[in-house]
């Protein structure tokens, strides 16, 4: 079992090894003493991981209730939100207990502002049971829901006690969801970490997950302890961001997270490439191992409509963008621009306006 | 005008003072950037101040936009906050702007959750057009929603960046919504500050209510400044609470918090008495003060009820319970004592179980 301490002001452990569900219940009681444990998770999540967590809380001596939520991101609204409230109520959870989030982002995000804001705030654990999750949701502390208007425009900041991931869990994922969590992680790779990026293209991630999650887990911790508020630094961890939100938005959410962030990535290193900041070899290499692991290198959107969509994106501050471009495999660059050039920096990348591939 | 400085981890400012929302926009300005403000109110207070404060604010440069919701403690629900956040999308807030709460306690809490998790976290300021929300909610960063289980079950710990009370909203309160504050306020008496009490009981509490709220507000924020996360000391001014959210549940809400609270330091001060840590003479006296402006004395409901619905309250940690109980007027000591013993202690009051004095 791997460890790494994490947090800002307040510090937790994120625990990574295999088969480590079987000891939910012990790891759990090492940072909560015994209470109520209201045990979040999705029906797709339930069925194959539910009765394997909940025993293992109950061996502990946990006093285990469960919520099960409809797989998928279309829950993760204001109205699931509101029935997991009325259910915490009813089930009589109180301060001192624990909720438990047991799934991959849709159910860690939503667990946690649900334990960010149930009787302002109670302790959570976090179970992630896909790559994705481990790598990205397992620190920051950011909850949230979806409104209609877009995805994660509300929530808070809240620290879980710990987070448990299990790699075994990863076994039952498809090829398409792991690839989605692949992107993120090959992310950490660009950002700070060739070894990483490496396994990646070697073919080696999935025997060497477990080092690969510490080492991600390790990156992303970085960033956010100088940086808890998200007001500076952190902007690092959205390499490829700016443009898969616009790609996500545009296809109507069609284009996972992880894939539509690929694209971004490619996009990116296109950018830099043309600007000089980059070596136009170490760009083909990132869209080559990007394309390799099953992700999509390019996008059919043109750059004036990625340009708009991505203008009317929250993290836009006045009259100019801030893009994080790379400048070599394992380090990038914040790189401030005139707003108004980006459909014209879209336009530098070849994977945009493409036909599709994969 | 006079002026606090509160909080904990992050200072701001109360100011309070006659005519202080002709001057929002600039006292809003001092803190914040031009930015568009999110005005938030109800439809009561709409009509009475709300072209006030959009046109201080606009002259000071704000773009302001208006949200008016049904007066009243209905409104504070997952359902009104909903619309909240959907409309702040709609409306192009972002996390550089601000929101700004326009009225009494229900209008604070709900602003100030929407400010606390919109984009997860926007500034906001707060005023308070009420003694209550005076007194009460512009110390102490608290912030909530109401279940249908219960009041303020959802919610978070925000900050204002300023609160502003303009001392002349109060000529437009009803008698009974000015002494749903003088309760609150009396409370302060009773905890820490004779003068305030002496007031009240004198008739004088009107003409001096600047200097009565400033006394006020620095009583609590010296509570909350020492217990920012309510673990502790800041129990202190649960005085009459328990027993008060008990009477409000039995009546099923129809006797108002301050009303409630009011019994509830009755009883406590009856209890105290009883107990041997108060003379009698000042139980008789928190009782006249209270009655003289305008508030219940005692409640039909049994000491059996009470204790019943005091003990479901979230306030009970295991089997002994914590009681605020004065000493005298201008102090107070806890009391823990067996769970089971409250109804026996319920029974000491000759308020509880009568026909309603007022």
């Amino acid at each position: 079992m791997k460890k790494v301490s994490v947090g800002a002001s307040k510090k937790y452990e994120v625990l990574i090894g295999r088969g480590l569900l079987a000891e939910l219940g012990r790891l759990t009681a090492e940072v909560k003493p015994c209470c109520r444990v209201a045990l979040i998770t999705d029906d797709v999540v339930d069925c194959l991981y539910g009765d394997r967590a909940k025993k293992s809380l109950e061996d502990a001596g946990f006093c285990v209730v469960r919520y099960v939520f409809k797989n998928g991101e279309r829950s993760k609204d204001l109205s699931t939100y509101a029935d997991i409230l009325d259910w915490l109520s009813e089930s009589g959870i109180t301060r001192t207990d624990l909720i438990a989030a047991l799934g991959g982002g849709v159910c860690g995000d939503m667990a946690g502002f649900a334990a960010a804001t149930f009787l302002r705030g109670l302790d959570y654990i976090q179970i992630p049971t896909t790559l994705l999750s481990m790598v990205d949701s397992s620190v920051g502390g950011k909850t949230a829901v979806d409104l209609k208007a877009g995805k994660n425009l509300v929530g808070a900041f809240h620290q879980p006690i710990r987070v448990i991931c299990d790699t075994e869990t990863l076994s039952t994922l498809s090829e398409e969801i792991f690839a989605d969590g692949a992107s993120e992680t090959i992310k950490y790779g660009i950002l700070k970490d060739r070894r990483i990026f490496d396994l990646f293209n070697e073919g080696r991630a999935k025997e060497e997950i477990d080092d690969i999650i510490r080492r991600s887990v390790e990156i992303k911790s970085w960033y956010v302890e100088q940086d808890e508020f998200d007001t500076g630094l952190r902007m690092y961890l959205n390499l490829g961001h700016t443009t898969g939100h616009a790609v996500e938005k545009l296809s109507d959410f069609s284009v996972s997270h992880g894939h539509a962030v690929a694209i971004g990535m490619v996009i990116a290193a296109d950018m830099a490439a043309s600007l000089s900041l980059m070596k136009r070899e170490d760009a083909e290499l990132i869209k080559d191992n990007l394309k390799r692991n099953g992700l999509p290198v390019s996008t059919p959107f043109s750059a004036e409509e990625l340009g708009e969509v991505a203008l009317s994106d929250k993290k836009r501050m006045g009259g100019s963008i801030k893009l994080i471009l790379p400048t070599g495999i394992g380090s990038c660059c914040l790189y401030e621009t005139d707003a108004k050039r980006l459909p014209e920096l879209f336009g530098l990348s070849e994977a945009v306006g493409a036909a599709v591939q994969k």
